[in-house]
């Protein structure tokens, strides 16, 4: 089928890839030309606009367009542009990491037919293909049933969730358990690592994901890590970036009342890890024991 | 090669049957004349104590004894009978979740050889195999190997991980991680559920499954459970059993300085799930805001 | 001086009464009439009407109102009657819970000087005075300090630290850390109610509230709940009402990205004491018990 | 009363002067001979040996040794000197920070009739006297209570909490809960800290201290060190030292399936803050972010 896929960064462009390798139609947009230029040379059409992929896209099942570009305000700039060009029987999917209340409100506002797409699997994706997980109405879903099972790891890998909303609301909160299966493995091979045994973590990552409980893509990544980076993770440094969608799942906990202690602490220890002044609280500890004990209080040089 | 199996529960019946899947000469022996009986029947040459299994343990190359019993005094018991028959060059294998002191004082006490290995997988290493970790004696690791083979996934789900005790050391923090995994999953699902869609869990738990970042074998475990609990659990009750080995990984933690706040709560919550009369920490919150803002106690009835 | 008090709730009517014990001119109103009728009783002017309480404020000095209602809508609904009587140099003091955002945006909007005043003690402020935490103008505070005496512990009980918002931002973060303080009592005289002696808990309080580290009101009030609930807390149930300003301090934190690992708990301890169908992420855990080990699931009657 | 106490630092000094002042007969030993010096000028009776001060406690009511020394060995030594000249009707008091379970062996080893004494309140207890939680025998703990009297804030300040161990059982859990009590002051004016106003901090301590619901000399410290440190807390380093007390509690959380979220998760702050290489869990987690993710990875130089 035909597809236009606007923003062809490292996820956009396996989505591209991926939907040529099964012969689908593509016309790719990306405000970096040499973007477009790299697709173009994979075998997509290129278009040097917004304005000019939705004119290329000239289906009689109508537009399809895909968008994979950062959440937040490079989605609206994008549909801003599109919209002008799309009718009531057009689909467009948005990829990315959007919040789920703003695929709502894209999907109530959108002429076409709206379909949030939560993508799982990262750069590695390229090969197994994503984890789509979808929200929006049930026709167009339908209607782009070929697209996913080109882009998600088969038939299996995607899924219609639920309305509006759904599919962003669903890998938001899949992030937010990412946040803690992965400080959870952290604390285990911490504890391995400063603990009684000289280990070798790569041999323990490598016979745990060979028929343990706990085995995952993710014990396969720390097995990758210790192999790269060495038993002692080398210069990897204690700070851990990023957290929006796990803040958002927090919040939404909130919301909900539902208490998150494992992905909330995984969450601050993000946001320990980024304290370059030190953590206050704990430096008023330790002033406070002097205070009652007259215990020394360590200084800063 | 010739083994002998003591335990004939779940977990050592499938050592047995793998063995004999591998064409081994097994000689087993339970307390239970029925377990023995069966393993007969499946193969192995019977034995209706531990005596009679050591003297049937004939081969010129040693005697191999893989005990698979509870932790604790059923380890001990059954080695105070099995040693008499040992010499320097037997080899013991405690396939069991003992506690690696444990398994260190065993190892030192035992005239013969004696290697602690962590078994995980559960039943469904019947099929799969399980992944051991392997501590003690690199010589006796080597000997049985081709025992190991058969008992693992392969050759790359058995692992010698280190001197004695740590096999049972990385096992011990293997089922902490668990603990914690376990617990991030269901926050994630509890979300879901209680939050603001009409989700299907299975089909959550299956498209994640399929390629995203948090697939993994528990995963396919939730999706098992909502299958055949149904989205709500049905009758599933709000209490987990278990924890020794989560109470173990902990105290370690806190011997070797090692914070564990994820598997640290993941246990708690255990505990909190067993707490029949409520959690006396939150009535006492209750009433302290009767105490400060005069606000309405909730009663029992 | 002359101030008018609007909401004689519990909170609002100790603020009259103090306000009256130090000799102030005070014009009361509640839309509940009793409440009214009970306040002239004690000394107050009485207003039917938040209009004709703005007409009794006829002081040369300028109209001064002491908002004392629930936070949200009941402040802006209040405020909307109110404005139209006031001006420039007049003064309003929002006394209750509000979330600081909306005492900014009331701040603005105001015609008057507006004072964003938290207010801890509870209903035992009627004795001893109230801490009050006031954000807005210098002028207007100073203005209002013989009322802020009167109605605080004495002078050091009221101070400006900021602001618009700044005193209902400080009183928020209270809020937070009292339920972390709540929780960490609780946790104590939990392990000491389940723990290896059989002890009297009010006399552990008690000592511990006679030169103890941990002295403090809260500790005092947990000291009155044994004494007059028993040692087990009676019919006390297991359900922590409440937790708006601790949702507020946790979103707070996640704006700036401080960790707040002990407020999110006992918050969650809130919630968690709440879900009267049990905890679904337990549920899951204990059948994922089942999922890899085949241990028995406790199933509801 | 007649005393004698062994142990001459800064608590054991405390409890020295307040026997003194309170016209006890006080027999001093320390091994800092000049702590002995110093005690004599302040009026106690000096003894150069433990045998030296048993000798010198000749009262017909028995002798009375109350122990001030450092938790663990120094206690044993002391009683292994003192032991040979005690007698059924003597009592021995330990002040000090004894793991519970170390004085029920000791005061069933004793020949005299031994008090477990936990002592809070620090060095501020020189003016004020400290609360004391006492284990074992009645009649011992009656017959020293005028000792009791002039070492705690009054009659109030001390209590017999039950048999042997239990005072100790009673000071590690208050240990425990002031780990958290610290933890909880810390997230607020973390928070204060780094939150949307600029405020002082000694301010803020200082109008919750009067009157608020989180008054507490905990908090008095806070304000404390605001003011001899400055709002940022100066030079005081993130390393907070100690944990020994909150390790055993935390132990025993886990010995009776009480959890304590809140006190574990203080304990591991203070882990947290010694990891002088960054925490190996949140190194993990910043790699596996390129794993699976391709996020760039923060290095160390």
């Amino acid at each position: 089928m035909q597809l236009g896929v606007i923003g062809l960064g490292r996820m956009g462009r396996i989505v591209v890839d991926r939907l040529l390798a099964a012969d689908h139609d593509v016309v790719a947009f990306d405000i970096d030309d040499d973007a477009v230029d790299a697709a173009a040379d994979a075998g997509a059409r290129p278009a040097d606009s917004i304005a000019a992929l939705a004119e290329k896209l000239d289906s009689e099942d109508g537009k399809h367009v895909w968008l994979m570009v950062p959440a937040g305000d490079p989605v609206d700039a994008a549909l801003e542009e599109l919209e002008p060009h799309l009718e009531s029987d057009d689909v467009v999917v948005d990829g990315g990491n959007s919040y789920f209340e703003d695929s709502v409100r894209r999907a109530e506002s959108c002429p076409a037919a709206y379909l949030d797409c939560g993508t799982s699997g990262g750069p590695a994706g390229a090969e197994l293909g994503f984890s789509l997980m979808v929200g929006g109405p049930e026709a167009a879903y339908e209607r782009l049933t070929p697209a996913f099972d080109a882009v998600a790891t088969g038939p299996n890998g995607h899924e219609r969730l639920g309305p509006a909303g759904s599919g962003h609301y669903v890998k938001m909160i899949h992030n937010g358990v990412e946040y803690a299966l992965m400080q959870a493995y952290g604390e285990g091979f911490e504890l391995l690592h400063e603990g009684r045994y000289d280990l070798d973590l790569e041999s323990v990552a490598s016979v745990w994901n060979n028929g343990s409980v706990i085995r995952s893509w993710l014990l396969e990544l720390c097995e990758e890590a210790f192999r790269e980076e060495g038993n002692d993770l080398g210069t990897v440094a204690d700070r851990v970036e990023g957290g929006s969608t796990g803040t958002w799942t927090v919040q939404e906990g909130l919301e909900q009342e539902v208490p998150l202690p494992l992905i909330y602490t995984a969450l601050g220890e993000r946001f320990g890890s980024r304290a370059d002044d030190g953590r206050f609280s704990r430096r008023l500890a330790s002033r406070l024991r002097y205070g009652f004990g007259r215990h020394d209080v360590p200084r800063r040089e």
